[in-house]
C-alpha cells in the first residue's frame, strides 16, 4: 500500500490465482478502494481470499475487468494469460511469474492480441505460501520488474507500472530475456548453490554441525525453500540457469585442480595457492557490486558488536539505549552459537557514529567489541 | 573472558604471533591476571599488541612458559610448534590454526615430544585482521575445537581445554581429521560456494544487480573474505575440501542435465523437474540440521515482519516498544531493498508470543506483516 490519495490503477481488477502473490495484490488494491474480482481453481483457496477481504469471487454479474493479473504457478501462467486475452478483449493482462521469456513466447505464439499483455515480476515472497500468508504490504519497497515485449501497447505498460506503484513497489524495466538472465544470476543460481551446500549437511556428523557459525547459516538460509515451486521456476528459466551453473562448474574445476596439487604435493605445490586465491579474489569483487541500502554504490558502515545475555528483554534494552544515544542503526544481525548463553548483535552504523556508539554502550555497561 | 574468580590456565603463557587471534587470547588472559609473554616476527605488530595491554614482549629475563599458544598463519604453524616444543621442554604447546591434520602430521614427524602438543581451533574471527581488531571477548560463546592426537598427554589436553574455558569459549573435542572433515563441510566449502556465486556478479549488468534481494546478500556475505588467509587455509585442508567440491560438482552435473532437457524440450521435459526438485529437497533436509539457538535440535520460531521508515531512531523506538511489550526476540534480521525508503525487520519469537507481539505493535501504529 502507498500513502497517495488516488490510485493509478483503474478497476475492476481481476486476480486469477489467490495464492500468496495474488491475494497480496488484491488486498493492496482493496486498501485503495479499487474493485477486485477473484478466481482460483481451488474453491477453498478462493473462499479464504474472499474472507480475508481481498475482493469478491467472479460471478455472472461481474463487470468486465480493466486489468487482469495472472498469479498462477509459473508452469500454467502462459495458457491462462492467453485465455484472459481471449475472454476479455478490452483488458490489459499481466502475470507475476518468476520467469518471463517462456511466457512471452507462449503468448506470442497463441494467436491473441499480444499488445495488451505486459509480463511482470514483483521481487517479493516469503517462506510461507498461500492466501493465509498474504499481506497488502508485501511489495512495499521491493523491485517489481515490468517486462514488455516489443509488441506491447505503451498504455498497457503504463497500467502495469501503475499497479506496481500503487502497491508501493519500485518498477524496473527490463525486456523478458534480460529479466531471465538477471534473475538467473541474482536469484536462481544462488538458490541452487545454497541448496547444494545445504545438501552436503544431510550426511554430516552431529559434531560437524555443532561447529556451524553465522557464515554457514547465511549461505544456506534460502535452502529452506519450496521444492515444487522452485523446480517449476528453474525449468522455466533453463538456459540462463544452465549457463550460470556451467560457469560455477568451471570455477569448481579450477579449484579442484589446485586442491589436488596441494593434496598430492603439499600446501605449497605450484599453482595451488594461486588457483584458490583467484576465486576468493573474484568473490571480493563481485560481492562489492551488490547495491547497499539506498541503492547506488555500496556504502561502507562500521560494525559494532555487542554481547547480549540470553535473557528476556536484553535486546529491547539494548535498542532502547541505542535510541537514547541518538544513533541510527543501518543494518544489524544477531548471532548465536550452539549452546552459548550469550548472543552477539552486529550493529552497522555510519563510520562517524561508531566511536560514540561504542563509548556510549560501554559506559552503560554493555560488553562492546569493535569491528 | 569469563566471570569466574580464578583462571584455569597456569601462566606464564607465551603467545607466538600477535595478530587478531593471538592478541585476543593474550588480552583475555591478561584480564584474568595470567602473565603473558608476546612474540611476533614483525616488531611493529609486537609493539602494537604490547601497547594494547596484551602482555610483555619475550626478553632475556622471561621465565619459562607453562603454555605456548602458536597463533601464526596456518602455513607456518607446524614448524613453529616444533620449535616451541624443542625450546620449552616443560611447556604444553597448542596452535589455533583453522586446519589440524596437516599440522599434527608435521609435529608427529618432527622428532619432538608430541605428548605435549594439543592442536586447537577457536571458531571465531572477523572481517578485519591484526592486533588492532583484537578483543578479549572474541571467543565468548563460540565453539573452540580441541583436537589432540592419540599421543597427547591428558594433562596437556586439560590445559588447552582450560584456556578455551578461561576465554569464555565452548570446548568441542574432535580428532584432527574429524575437525578438518567437519570444517570442510560447515566452513570451507560454503566459503568457496559463496565466492563462486559472488564471482558471477563481476560481469553482471547493473540492472541485474538492482534486483538483488536479501537471499543473494545472505549467500554472498562471506565472499568478502581475505584471499591470502583463505588460500592458506584451503590448501592446508586440500583433500576434504576437494572431496566436498566433487560432491558439489556431481550435484551441478545432475542439475545441468535436467536443465538441458528443459531447454531442449520445454519445462515439462521428462526428468527435468525431478532433477531440480531433488536438489532443493535435499537442501531443505540439510538446512534443517543446523542447530538453532541454545544448541540441540532446531527450534521453530514465528517471524513477525515490521516495516521500518528509514529515519533516525525508528529501529530504537521499535525495540524499545518490543521491550515494553515484554517479548523476547530470539533472532532478527534487517532487510533493505535498493532505493527503498523503508526497511523490514524480521523478528523471530517463540510461537506463543507472536500474536501478542503483532497485536501490540499494530496497536502502537507499526505496520506489521505476519509470517
Amino acid at each position: 500500500m502507498t500513502t497517495q490519495a488516488a490510485p493509478l490503477t483503474a478497476g475492476p481488477v481481476r486476480v486469477v490465482g489467490t495464492g500468496l502473490l495474488g491475494t497480496s495484490i488484491a488486498l493492496g488494491l482493496r486498501g485503495l478502494d479499487v474493485p477486485v474480482q477473484l478466481s482460483d481453481s481451488s474453491p477453498s483457496a478462493l473462499a479464504l481470499a474472499r474472507d480475508m477481504g481481498a475482493g469478491e469471487p467472479v460471478g455472472e454479474a461481474s463487470p468486465e475487468p480493466a486489468l487482469v493479473v495472472v498469479a498462477t504457478p509459473p508452469d500454467v501462467a502462459g495458457p491462462v494469460v492467453l485465455e484472459m486475452l481471449r475472454r476479455h478483449p478490452g483488458a490489459v493482462v499481466t502475470d507475476v511469474a518468476s520467469v518471463k521469456a517462456v511466457i512471452a513466447a507462449e503468448v506470442a505464439a497463441g494467436g491473441q492480441d499480444g499488445a495488451r499483455y505486459v509480463g511482470s515480476h514483483p521481487m517479493a515472497g516469503r517462506e510461507r505460501s498461500g492466501a493465509a500468508a498474504a499481506d497488502a504490504d508485501l511489495f512495499a519497497g521491493r523491485p517489481w520488474v515490468i517486462a514488455p515485449t516489443g509488441d506491447a501497447d505503451p498504455a498497457a505498460v503504463a497500467a502495469v507500472r501503475g499497479l506496481a506503484l500503487d502497491l508501493g513497489a519500485l518498477p524496473v524495466s527490463l525486456d523478458p530475456q534480460e529479466h531471465d538472465d538477471a534473475v538467473a544470476v541474482v536469484s536462481h543460481v544462488p538458490q541452487l548453490a545454497a541448496s547444494l551446500v545445504a545438501s552436503l549437511l544431510v550426511e554430516a556428523p552431529e559434531s560437524a554441525l555443532s561447529l556451524a557459525g553465522q557464515g554457514l547459516r547465511d549461505v544456506t538460509r534460502i535452502a529452506a525453500s519450496d521444492p515444487r515451486l522452485w523446480a517449476a521456476i528453474l525449468v522455466g528459466n533453463a538456459a540462463p540457469v544452465g549457463e550460470g551453473l556451467r560457469r560455477l562448474r568451471a570455477g569448481i574445476d579450477s579449484l579442484i585442480e589446485g586442491l589436488d596439487k596441494a593434496a598430492a604435493s603439499g600446501p605449497l605445490a605450484p599453482g595451488a595457492v594461486g588457483a584458490l586465491s583467484r576465486v576468493i579474489d573474484a568473490g571480493n569483487t563481485g560481492v562489492a557490486r551488490i547495491p547497499g541500502k539506498h541503492g547506488g554504490a555500496p556504502r561502507r558502515y562500521r560494525t559494532v558488536q555487542v554481547l547480549i545475555p540470553d535473557e528476556p528483554g536484553e535486546l529491547g534494552r539494548l535498542f532502547g539505549e541505542v535510541g537514547e544515544l541518538g544513533v541510527n542503526i543501518e543494518d544489524l544481525q544477531l548471532e548465536h552459537s550452539a549452546g552459548a548463553r550469550v548472543g552477539i548483535a552486529h550493529l552497522s552504523v555510519v563510520p562517524a557514529a561508531a566511536a560514540a556508539l561504542e563509548d556510549g554502550l560501554t559506559n552503560r555497561g554493555w560488553r562492546v567489541v569493535a569491528e
